[in-house]
């Protein structure tokens, strides 16, 4: 073990299994460790405080040992300066480019500190610099997005990123820290939502939402309808089948085949999902068949004409697919970027593919709670790296029915 | 195949693939056939009949195979009388004898039929005669209850079963018959075990229940409790587990550790859970502690202070138990047996174990409802022979309140 | 129901179920019948013959449900002649535009039968027309490769299908016919999977293989590779995570930060995955990775060592992606498509998207095995149309490296 | 919080999470505490001490908390002298008793240190005195095995447990120890759990299984009977399923209408089941049938043959059941503590119900693993105390197979 750095870390160390976790990275790159000092929070409010020296085989490890334990919220002592290489190819970051975390980060450059916009997980770091070379824009890239030129940060130093501050096991969301059950008290856990969704537009913040094709299988569709009315959905992030089962129900009172009304249920009814695609693609958008009247009900209805965002990103999977889907990938991922601003709560509603797609884009800042009644959808979340994500392994239909009453006056009654 | 006998079969028969179970169970048997009449119906809401001519290797293999037809509904055209054999060994029957489903079944004897007391699966018949040797009572007995010197049924002839009539699609139940899924109308499904309630009720018939601990664990027991209150819980089948936690929770404010009013979950707090089964101990019996005031909430209590009926046997996983647990599952079996009369209606929430015990010995005419957020409990139940059983893979604890907001009115207003 | 036709099936029709879900099918459209006729094969071994007259309220509901029948293999007794109309908008069919099974399909025109090129379920049909108007050509299309000017069938008239004829429970695929479980004689089933692939390869046909990342993560690479060299992989459709975490493997000897080695987890290892993509973006092709050294093993060097195809297709919660993901979904599927000709055999493992994406463009042909060790993703293949899809609820990497033992000579001895 | 004591705790604290657990329970219990002193382990290797100052409400609710931090392993610093009050009631242990872990124990009277002979989780802690009251056993009891008269550990002080000294992620179980995954590399956990089983017979100790009808159902009872065969099955836990659907297997080749030859499975084929206990029931017991020479194949059979143990206890769904099964579940589990002598490695397969109760009785220190294909079942075990235990979710039948070939030379080939 050659090379070895000084770090630190600063928080409920103990309490939340964090130094565990630490730890394990370091044996898992292969590094070693000596814990220098620990500063241990005597009542149990205070924060505790460890420094420790990391060390690996060379250098080229132990930047990535480094990188690796800022995902957890660990700076060196001694941050240093940032490093900086030009981009040489489009989408190709250049070697030991610095990894990003979805925390806040800020940058050391000239003895300054710069903010970083739009913290964003498994990017590059980009600098724009003014004719002085001084740093004017520190931002997070994806990987397809990096034109040659560019200046991207390489090593981890000059990099501090900061874990948000949870109060554990206080305000809306200490209630689902521990782990992800099935067996928990729900209504406790709606109203806790309800809450969460109440602060952030009160805050002036945006809410959005995460969908699958569930939502409408399941029969939440009306409550989900009188939440976009009531003013609790901002933003929907969803794939083409999702607005396809929700048209298809609208158009003719099904979703792949179930008859809603009399909760009878058959297998894939093909003819009218094709036939509710046609239907749209002819009109030419959703908002064009809301407009010609063709399109009467249903939750995308209800964002068309209440003004609201949806980001509706393809898969290989799909039929049509509607006219508003983003059929490139790395588009709709860029179009989901670009709502992101302003978003102060997130709700994943019954889609794994969609939820690990936000989770990746997130700032960890944004209180995310997942509902799904498989728990790996809930699990997959977190071991992904979005680890504010709060799980609950419940009915989608049902779930959706209590926050409706809890937050819109008057739903069913 | 030396041997061959002509069945007959009425009802649904394409509606409901029932005629493909049966040539499957003729090949599973090693067995074949000839269809040599089949009537169709003509029009949807006719019924159809086929008579079909079965053959095995020899007469063993025959006679087991129309026993494992019976459990279809598939009678002997010609049926005969019945076999008899005396019962040579306590717990042991006599070589050959029948092996009941459950269904409502009827014996041939000196060319009259004589009705079965009780329909239940995997029993045997026995018959009690008066001293001109004419049947008294047909009943049937389970193989551990049988002893030397009854008349046990032997053979599948002289033996008739009837189906319970299904109006396919129609009726309180129609709803969840094509299979178990996740993505079906929950609030529909919700008014629709309601009304099978309220049916049972009106009929003058008793609600079963059927508990698992996670009723508890769901916060849905003070939807049960208003449900208890309410008339519509008659008797409750269950183990230790929901007993014990219902009343850790009464007397602690836990269960198993989670925190019901806030919602917070730990992993198992077995000392609460030790502690609860010790007090109950002390104090003789569940309703000795709320007798003495020791125990004023929860379910347990609901059901002793309104004068209700529950059945606890314990399994090999059991603390304790609770002093009301029956620790033999013989004994167990016998006393749920006991408490089948009259009932109308059946619900089995988040348990397997007790579902499939149950199912085992209930008869195939009582409207049957298994609610879990696992598909393979509900799966489970239907492979065991309870072809009645409908299932609704949803959250119980959400399933449940809105139950209560169903049936008790000015619940949660 | 004032619009009705006569229609026909042949098959094993009750052994199946088949008609049970014809029936289904009627009542879910709204339509009525009459069972004409119903010539039953008398003996195991022969079809019958149902004739239905059928019926819908108005000529278009009626069309669609012949529609939907078809997807069961019901024809028209009396079939007419194939409606044809301009398609007038890009990618949009024309009203009323006849909706595709993936069945065997024939069209009438001119009193003459014309074959279907490409079986697809959910497409349009496509007729090319000489300068006498006789058709050269009749294939499938998606919607969104119809272009203004094509001639697009409609209604269901003048069409027939043939639904393969399966020797139910014999062969090599009788086994799995019954149901999905995960409670079957495993090692059986690898058998017969290794004789499927065969059969395949001995009739000069291809195997396709559609893959997620399990099959790394379950440590089934080596066993996978084997199987490459024997040349058992003609084809693999995957997406970016596939092949990413192999490279990754074969990079760092990690998989999401699994030491393969030493059968340690830890939770999504980012910073070697961001890693690993920036590599061979770098290099411009996994191929060039190949050529240049920089790839050395695993699944992906495998088969471009081999001259294997491979077709990558992007999702929404892509890293990268690597140069040769199809970012752009739609052409992701057409390059699917060009892949499938000749292909004899189909197996799906471990993966949910790209095995239903998979199933949604394979003709119904082609045998398909589904392993995967949640039950949902086999029974989702079956819902959405692929009716020859067998499932097996299995370990991925024990099952894979069982296969490879029984069609790799010498493997792991 | 007007109690307090001093405790402390000593291991790789930061390294497992377990300090994170013990401040859990802290609050979980209305608790509060002062970390006074951590002296940190400098290099990976070492171990770490905390000492705590933790707080409670009143005298009754300290000593409940500190016993629940025992199972984590923390003493109080002055352990002071057990306190002893007799039992006043068979089967009720007195207020205040004292709830134990399954961990390493001692107890201080007189100033010395006693060893309690045989430690499981939940039980009280009996003494017995010689004339002199001096200690000559000290032990753990069931509640329901108490009896008037026995004097009875109470209160938290006076008690010292250990926690096995796990080498964390070294030897042979450090594979498992991060979480429950079913995508690990599977090869390595199937040679990991071989190499535990031959230490365990190396030194000269007994292998534990415990198993479901799952080890019957997917097909793995030719390799049990091989590791019968082999050695490596001591003692054999399991319920009246596994052994009734084995001895079904063996007389009619089937289990629950699985024919293992070809791969076919139908529903539950309850005849063949309910005839295969009548038949053992008239034998008298599993032994007489295989001496008799009735039974002559499977594991039942090579389990007595070999002169294997085993213990069946009934549950409440059992049909029968077989004679040798316990129908009382608290007389099954004094005959399953009975055989926990020289156990020195534990196998569970395929069953929640007997896992969970052997989980119940098994102290630390033997090393459990346990496999299934359900997650759930394997995440249930470590919730409910048995922290050693190692989760493999995988396919139970492969999992078996690879042992065997692992284990038993000549197997398979």
């Amino acid at each position: 073990m050659s090379e070895s750095e000084s770090v630190e870390v600063t928080g409920h160390l103990m309490d939340t299994g964090i130094l565990s976790r630490i730890l394990d990275d370091i044996r898992e790159y292969g590094g070693d460790y000596v814990i220098d000092r620990f500063d241990v929070g005597h009542e149990a409010a205070d924060t505790s405080r460890a420094t420790i020296t990391v060390s690996a085989e060379d250098d080229d490890s132990l930047q990535r040992l480094l990188m690796r334990l800022q995902t957890r919220g660990v700076n060196q002592v001694d941050p240093g300066e940032v490093g900086v290489a030009p981009c040489e190819q489009d989408g190709v970051f250049p070697d030991g480019f610095y990894s990003t975390t979805n925390l806040v980060t800020r940058i050391r450059m000239g003895g300054r500190w710069f903010p970083v916009e739009n913290p964003e997980m498994d990017c590059g770091l980009i600098i724009d610099f003014d004719d002085d070379r001084r740093p004017v824009r520190v931002y997070t890239l994806p990987m397809a997005d990096v034109r040659s030129g560019m200046n991207v940060v390489v090593g981890a130093d000059g990099i501090r990123v900061e874990v948000p501050v949870t109060e554990k096991r206080e305000g809306a969301f200490g209630f689902m820290e521990s782990d992800v059950s099935s067996e928990k008290p729900q209504a406790v856990l709606v109203r806790q939502v309800a809450e969460g969704m109440r602060d952030a537009k009160a805050a002036g913040k945006k809410v959005l939402w995460v969908g699958g094709p569930g939502v409408v299988h399941t029969g939440a569709a009306p409550a989900m309808v009188a939440l976009v009315h009531a003013g609790f959905v901002d933003v929907l992030f969803a794939g083409n089948a999702l607005a396809t089962h929700d048209i298809e129900a609208a158009l003719y009172g099904t979703s792949l085949g179930v008859d809603l009304a009399m909760g009878r249920g058959v297998e894939h009814g093909h003819e009218h999902h094709i036939r509710a695609l046609n239907t749209i693609r002819k009109e030419g958008s959703i908002r064009a068949a809301v407009e010609s009247g063709t399109l009467t009900g249903g939750i995308m209805h209800a964002l068309v004409t209440h003004g609201r965002e949806f980001v509706l990103v393809g898969s290989v999977r799909d039929d049509g697919p509607l006219p508003d889907v983003y059929t490139d990938v790395i588009d709709g991922q860029r179009a989901m970027r670009a709502k992101l601003t302003d978003v102060g709560f997130c709700l994943m509603v019954a889609t794994m593919l969609h939820s690990v797609a936000t989770g990746n884009i997130l700032p960890a800042s944004v209180p995310l709670v997942c509902v799904d009644i498989n728990p790996a959808t809930v699990t997959k979340l977190s071991d992904r790296g979005s680890s504010q994500a709060r799980g609950i392994v419940t009915d989608v239909g049902l779930f959706l029915e209590q926050l409706a009453v809890e937050l819109v006056p008057g739903y069913r009654s």
